[in-house]
């Protein structure tokens, strides 16, 4: 039991009967991020690894490049603050802040992007550094199901995994989908992991925002247990991401760059 | 077919053979919205009930009070926009928009509320004027999803269904949880559909965010397949909203305002 569950009684009926039993929930927990004094963002998360979720936020979406242009970061856990200063945030971020992306032919971008400050921070990949045979995805999706207890007993959290070949090297739950991959991309900033051997593996559907998410992280592939969105595929098309999905028991489907998934036919 | 959903060629792995074959992905379609020609909002949707859409999200989000108070609306479905134009934008949202919720005793409110126009625009629910027993949320929840086709078809997308007593009333899909729910409030603002005697059913997690929309559509009910969070129990449990979760076969959860439940031991 942490801090990222509780327990409730609740009245639970199955075959025709009602009893009250304790239950185990998931907790939401509000965090605001506050850049030099300034309210900047609120976000409801389960509260663990707040720090990095914070750092990954602002990487991901643009405000600082790198880690160490945080000046000075300070959590205030109990009310729900994370303070960052810093001497430079990116001119660009503010300019374009949930301004829309528009291209000048027509009103939604051919090329997928819908937030000006995507195209800035989203990597393209070029090369083949990675590449996984079917046994390994089921492999890495397992491991991950396997290793999320929290899912297990409340039903409520999404799961992200980043991976090498071998397994898991980092494992994060969050109820916000997104949350999860920006607390693994702040430890990986923080730690200067090297991502782009790694693959990320996810619980959730791939949305054109997990797999911007993903294209920032700077990671080539990403499998899921769910299903992707034409938007996220069009986007992975472009930017040189394999996208997997539907990886459940022996069956999978490849959707984006399958020259990385390697097939004995 | 419709344009909710496009046919795409994957390469589809099971049981040790690959093949390439046509399968059907959601799609996203970005829109913005534009108040007395400001851009207000961008959000990704299934590209369905766009105008009903945009009405519900800023009812729910306190701009408009009554669908009256729109003097002209109208929809640019290529270029993704919806243009609003009213006279008396509610000069609280503006003040307050995304402003976190503080009160006097420490800093993460005591009422669960984050923001402060959730505050101003949940309604709180003091009358019992809807009653289910078990056997109509098993039977609410199946009507639902045996509706659901896009879902069974591409499993991307969340389903919510505005039900009385007798079943489904309306339905809606989307690929974002709250734009769901945004489609069937405009609806019912627009059409004057009374809520107070319906309840909504919902194929996703009950989260803090999902609770608000209920509250401010004026639901007193909501039942769900998936599993609730704590901070939405606590709103649930302040406004008078009965949560009902893990609807699955013949066993459910009620998590708060069990009054509304009629169960005979």
């Amino acid at each position: 039991m942490n801090k990222s569950e509780v327990k409730r009684e609740i009245l639970h009926y199955t075959n025709g009967k009602a009893e009250y039993k304790e239950d185990r929930i998931v907790t939401e927990y509000p965090v605001t991020i506050k850049i030099n004094g300034d309210e900047f963002v609120t976000m409801v998360c389960t509260p663990e690894y707040i720090e990095d979720m914070a750092v990954g936020y602002l990487a991901s979406e643009g405000v600082i490049r790198k880690y160490d242009e945080i000046d000075d970061l300070w959590v205030q856990e109990d009310e729900g603050f994370v303070h960052i200063k810093t001497e430079k945030p990116n001119p660009y971020y503010a300019k374009f802040q949930n301004k829309r992306y528009i291209t000048s032919c027509c009103g939604a971008s051919r090329q997928g992007f819908v937030f000006v400050n995507d195209k800035l921070t989203a990597k393209k990949m070029n090369d083949v550094r990675v590449a996984l045979s079917p046994e390994d995805c089921f492999r890495l999706m397992r491991e991950m199901q396997e290793s999320a207890e929290t899912f297990q007993q409340t039903g409520g959290v999404h799961n992200a995994a980043l991976c090498d070949r071998n397994g898991i090297v980092l494992m994060r739950m969050d109820i916000g989908r997104h949350n999860a991959l920006d607390k693994i991309y702040g430890y990986c900033l923080k730690n200067e992991i090297s991502i782009r051997d790694k693959v990320l593996v996810f619980s959730g559907r791939i949305s054109s925002e997990i797999l911007l998410k993903v294209a920032k992280i700077g990671c080539e592939m990403v499998l899921s247990k769910s299903a992707p969105t034409e938007l996220a595929l069009q986007l992975a098309g472009e930017l040189g991401i394999t996208t997997v999905g539907f990886i459940r028991n022996d069956s999978l489907n490849v959707y984006t760059h399958p020259e990385r998934i390697l097939v004995n036919n």
